[in-house]
């Protein structure tokens, strides 16, 4: 990926140092560069390479996350002046970038962390990029940044989001919406699959079309791709062959953990990440299933129309949004950072996984506004009026089916807490009272710590 | 609270030193000690305390979570020997624990955890008391915390559950299941009054009466007398004067947390967690109730009966324990705990708030197999048979009428996804694979890393 991005680098003009520790490395990916090689230098140590970087110097991290990171700053440090610069564009918790930045504050150098979206492909010939650290640092190197992102409409995908692990936090936010995006759309798979009885390739074609409405995205391109594809060695469907364990790198966890701290709620990615724990969790399946027999059960195909799963898709994937943008506005607030949250859906249309249509409507509603809730925009109040009736529909035929729609149910529950001035959280309060005296505002004055006639009466 | 516990354990017999760093609290203490003040030895240093306590020492400290017990413990070192013991009765996070026990094992003072469950009242009469730390400490004073614990049938609500933060982590783990079984009561509640249009006297009848069944417990008999008093001040029913804006303490989120640290899902409990945080959000609330009308829709009476819910609350109840044991189990496996699931549920039975008969046969079920989801126990797993198909009839009324049950909705979509060899998670790893090379399993041979034929091909 180092090298992916600096081939991008050097493709778009600037002359760029490239070192590994493995001198191996540098001189095989230095032989493959071609016309590429004239803007590299390739350096065979990390003094050699510090060197060949004119001042203030700029100098890109790839490495793993975590304490490679570290390790490659306290190597770099000594060799380096107070107002050169480091950029961390890994996969960093931004919890570590927050660190990294404030160590980086009264020694030196500079230090920026940035989310880099769209894996190798992205990294050689466009990628989003979000990024996080000071001004100067930005000012600096901006521009190369710029040059070498995707493009929507000849709009850079890359920007400064604000201090220090501002960047990593919306790389983070950025993947916990791709899980929910990518489970809401393997619920309504399994609900072509298992209610509807539909071949991968009848459900690949389903979600071609919709590729050509308002879901387009990336995602929905993959999925009729991979839905459509047929496995080399059995000719079956790749999807009855690929077998339903899913991994996680972690930064979907990490999202659903700073909903948690920040005390926001981030439900339909939460769900995401619980369903990709218990698809882990096989032999247990198995084991549940001979208890309680399959649960999926065919549905009258007049049941559920394909159109309907589109709607509840759109209405899920648009709370899904929302809940996103509320963790990044929530963490803004807490950290003091810019976060524009209009360019963030800019630079996420092209170049990282989650790009879609739909980010361009949400540019212009969080242009707007963008502390208001995306979904009380008027474009997408208007798409969840449309919507909304079918995603209740969708979670309702899953609920009495046995066809689990955990993140949908996740978006709608959310969407009608969201829209009920009353909740029902009266009786947590009551109950909270009577057991812990944990006090109470009341309806009708104003005040806190009102206590009910029970108070003590018990434990 | 500290105060209490001293009473409980000087009324059990046992002479305790006593010490405050306010004065005037410890003499007023003792002064309103009545006959027990025999019992207790009042100090008005840390000197005088320490030298009241015969060798090896035992100290429990009752002080606010965090910073104040890393305080308190570095004020008593210099005055303890190495093998005296301090022991932590706060709501401590448990990887706090973790960190002071090992701080303990270099140069002692002994150190022991525990969770206290039960409020003020049950620290004077009987709490739940989940202990973790060495053996030694357990074998110093256990028979002190047995005597002093609430008791089910004569046997006590205390056990050691092992190492370090393994009773501070039962206890997050209580909090959370208590997060959850009080917010799908909370949901039923509101079928019924926004559903079924029922007043806080008919729903606290229909809880009194639950209260005699299986599902007799200590919150569902909290929730009668809540729903069913009325405010002195108005004579309203205190549940419409009650504002829903619900507070959380932290140990409910540290549930969630730790279940996304140890990739097990706990999607119930999180999404008791998130709906807290949508409560606090009043003011977004009354935007959303003006842009989309108000939720709620009444029911026709014969819809959903009363009987249904309770039904959908058992099917609810043992999901959420399933989870929270689940999370306990994966803990246990992580740190190498003893974690003796059968105690944790019967030191569950009394004095703690999620106390209920329904633990009992959970520490029958854990018995016969701890290490099994104990949705899978016959007792369990004949229960869920009788009660999933009322909490699809809830989930689904509630989906297509705008009555949020997202806790229920978490529980029914983990039966689901549990009960089902063949999940969606395919669909994950297909895009996965396509986006990132990621590999995936096969269906038809072992190995990993297997990849589809559009490997490469895109970004």
């Amino acid at each position: 990926m180092g090298g992916n991005l600096a081939l991008n680098i050097a493709e778009n003009g600037f002359r760029i140092a490239v070192y590994n520790r493995t001198v191996e490395k540098t001189d095989s990916f230095f032989a493959k560069a071609g016309e590429l090689a004239d803007k590299l230098v390739p350096t065979k140590s990390l003094e050699d390479f510090v060197a060949a970087i004119a001042k203030p110097r700029a100098i890109i991290l790839m490495v793993p996350a975590g304490d490679a990171v570290d390790a490659q700053i306290e190597a770099l440090k000594p060799l380096l002046d107070a107002d050169d610069l480091i950029i961390d564009a890994g996969n960093a918790n931004y919890h570590d970038t927050n660190r990294r930045d404030a160590a980086s504050q009264t020694s030196g150098p500079r230090f920026m962390g940035i989310g880099v979206s769209g894996g190798e492909e992205g990294a050689r010939f466009g990628p989003s990029i979000m990024a996080g650290g000071p001004k100067s640092a930005w000012d600096q190197v901006g521009h190369i940044l710029e040059a070498i992102s995707a493009k929507h409409d000849d709009v850079p995908c890359a920007a400064h989001l604000g201090d220090a692990g501002a960047g990593h936090l919306v790389k983070t936010v950025h993947n916990g919406i791709e899980y929910a995006d990518m489970q809401m759309i393997a619920e309504v798979y399994g609900v072509m699959r298992d209610g509807l009885a539909m071949s991968s390739e009848e459900i690949g074609k389903v979600f071609e079309t919709w590729n050509g409405g308002i879901l387009q995205s990336y995602l929905i391109e993959i999925s009729y791709k991979v839905a459509g594809t047929a496995d080399p060695e059995t000719g079956k469907p790749m999807l009855d062959i690929i077998l339903d364990k899913a991994g996680q790198k972690g930064t979907g966890r990490w999202t659903a953990i700073e909903a948690l701290m920040l005390g926001t709620p981030a439900s339909a990615i939460e769900a995401a990440v619980a369903s990709r724990n218990m698809s882990a969790r096989l032999d247990e399946r198995k084991v549940g299933e001979a208890a309680f027999g399959a649960a999926p059960v065919a549905l009258d195909k007049a049941a559920i129309a394909t159109d309907m799963l589109e709607a509840a898709l759109v209405a899920g994937k648009i709370v899904c949004y929302a809940q996103g943008f509320g963790l990044i506005l929530e963490a803004a607030k807490q950290y003091g950072w810019s976060m524009p949250l209009p360019e963030i859906a800019k630079i996420w249309r092209e170049g990282c996984i989650i790009r879609s249509a739909m980010l361009n409507d949400m540019a212009d509603a969080l242009a707007e506004d963008p502390s208001r809730n995306l979904m009380l925009a008027p474009f997408f109040a208007d798409k969840l009026k449309e919507t909304h009736g079918a995603l209740r529909k969708v979670v309702a035929v899953g609920a009495l089916n046995g066809l689990p729609v955990p993140a949908l149910s996740a978006a709608l529950s959310y969407f009608d807490i969201m829209r009920t001035q009353r909740s029902t959280a009266n009786m947590l309060q009551g109950q909270r009272d009577f057991f812990g005296a944990h006090g109470f505002e009341r309806t009708d004055k104003d005040g806190s710590g009102f206590h009910g006639p029970w108070a003590m009466n018990t434990v």
